[in-house]
Formats: structure tokens, sequence, C-alpha cells
């Protein structure tokens, strides 16, 4: 199966944490890849994203899901 | 202003394009470091993750926040 | 009150799992109608996407609020 | 690859609209099966969600991926 | 209907922007409330969090859902 | 560090309660300001949503970072 989330940084997991009904999964990414973000034109401009800036992509941990 | 969001990848943008509300960000992860993914207790255990697999982290393009 | 949120599947709850602050609700799907996702012109393109496709909607646990 | 997103519900294409970055896809729900919902247990409390209760699950259609 | 999203922060609207297939809606706050956030352990500790400290809620705007 | 999350709402935590992989944060808002949601063209539409229109923001608590 293909999926249509562009995201897919492959990984080593270093740390694996069990909690009550949730558990923490800590990966090294070791292929890292291309980055896709969607956000508002708004945003965008108000940034002034362009090509060749130094940026971070920041993603809260709850919107990971791992693939095995 | 420090961020309770764990995964923050740094990257440069290699592409950006312009759409009538939204926009989409490429950037290319230069230094990767670690990912945190909170799932369900139920998921770890099914997938059986523990330290050392070899996993890939999917995350939707609308998950990510661009920081400059 | 009506919610922005196209996505609106009827069931009856299966398992109620309380944790320390999360808890895990299960709920069987009775009436399921129309999923809609929003994905990048470009995923849509890549996978090529038409009417009549078989696919899976993949949705993660987080993301999924229950009204009562 | 078998993912951590418990949440698969398999369906058929019925409407494929492309904008400008973004696209919308509509999928009729073939067989629904069981959804889990992660919530704050004091949401879980205030609701009084038991087995057996009629409830409806909410997904924003920007958390949707697509799988094929 | 009531929602287990426990963060319904009541206002106007203030702009309504439509595009190709997504649309802009910004409200002005007018009662605002109580925001509860769910994140890691690891970032409330690493972050020091306590009562009485001043500090922002941050939320990607497709995160939001609207309720009229 | 400027973020292209355009939501970033300022208050005080009035309640922090540590679970075992997850943690809720509860804050008072003090300076609402605009929320800006970015819902289909379809919902809009659907809502007949216009400026003045008396609404509410819905966001499930998974989805809030905290910054300090």
């Amino acid at each position: 199966m293909e999926l249509s989330a562009r995201n897919q940084l492959n990984g080593k997991i270093t740390n694996v944490e069990i909690g009550a009904v949730m558990a923490s999964i800590k990966l090294e990414v070791t292929e890292p890849g291309i980055i896709t973000a969607m956000i508002t034109k708004e945003s965008a401009e108000k940034l002034g994203l362009t090509e060749g800036d130094d940026v971070t992509a920041i993603i809260k941990s709850t919107e990971v899901i791992i693939g095995k």
C-alpha cells in the first residue's frame, strides 16, 4: 500500500516507553530526505519563505505514525 | 520561546509553491536528530516495537509547522 | 451546533479503557457514509487517484473527536 | 509496511477534486470496522462514555491519509 | 451533541476567504475561557511547566474545526 | 524563531497533571486575539460562513503545542 503522506523518514528506534494507554517511541532518523509542509499562503508570505532559507520543521509527537 | 513540540528538524527550503489559500513548502532535512512519536500502547505492542527496529516515521504534510 | 468537520461516522462504543490522563475509546461503525480527505494535489497525482479506486482511509486515533 | 494507525477504513473513491495545491478526495466506506479514539480521561468521564453508547466519531478531513 | 474536544472558543467571524478547495476563516475570540493541551510528560518536565507560568498555546490553523 | 502557526494565544497555566507518558496542561487565555481556521471550501459553503457570524472554534487538546 502506497500512502498519500509524503513525509516518510526512515530511522531506527532508540527508545520505547509504554504508558497506561499511550506509548512513546523515539527513533533516530538515518535517511531524512525531503519534508513537505502545507501551510497557509498567509504564513508563507508573512515569513517570506523562499528557496534557500534555513528553516525548522516542527511536528508534534502525537501527529507521527510509525510504519514497520 | 521554547516549544513543547519535541520534533524540530532543521533544513533548507528547496521549493515553495503558493496556492489559492494554502502553500506547499519543501525542505531538505540537513540535521535530522531524534523523532518522538506518541502512539497507542496497543499499536506499540501489536507492531512489537523494540529498540533497534528499523521503522518509518510517517507525517502528513498538513501537520508540519515551519519556524524561521 | 453544526460542525465544519465533514467526517462524522456513527457507531456504538465497544470498549472504554481509562489511562492516567488519556482514555482509549473503541466504537464499531454502524452507519459509515462518506469520508472526505484533504490531501496535497501532489499526492493525489502521484497515487493517480480516480473515481472507482479502492483505497483505505488512514486516521491516527489521536485525531478522532467523540460526539455523544 | 504495517502502520501504527489503527483506523484503516476501506472504501471506494466517489469524487476527486483537484485544487491549486490541495485536493479533495471523497470515498464511500464499504468495510467500516472499528474506530479507536484517544481522548482525554477528563472528556471520557465528562461525557460518561460507556460500552453500548451510541456516539459519533468526528474527524477533520485534513487528518485523513489515503492508502492505495 | 456534546463533544469530547474540550477547547471550544466562542468568537465572531471577521474574515472569510474561499480558495480552490480550502477556505480560510478568521474569528475574533470574544469569550476565551480555558485551553487544555495534552503534551508529552517529557516536554512538560523539560519546559518546567507549573501553575502560574505565562505560556502560549500554539495551534496550526488546519487543526481548527468551526461549529456554528 | 517565528512560526508559521498563526494561532498563538497567550495565557497563564492554571493546572498541570502528569500522567504515565502524557501530561495535561490547562491555561486560561488572557489575550485571545484572532484564530485562523483552514477548512474545506465545501464546509464553509454548507455552513454559510460569513463575516459577523457567531461561531465556535473547536480544537482537540492533542493538537495544542505549548510555548514558554
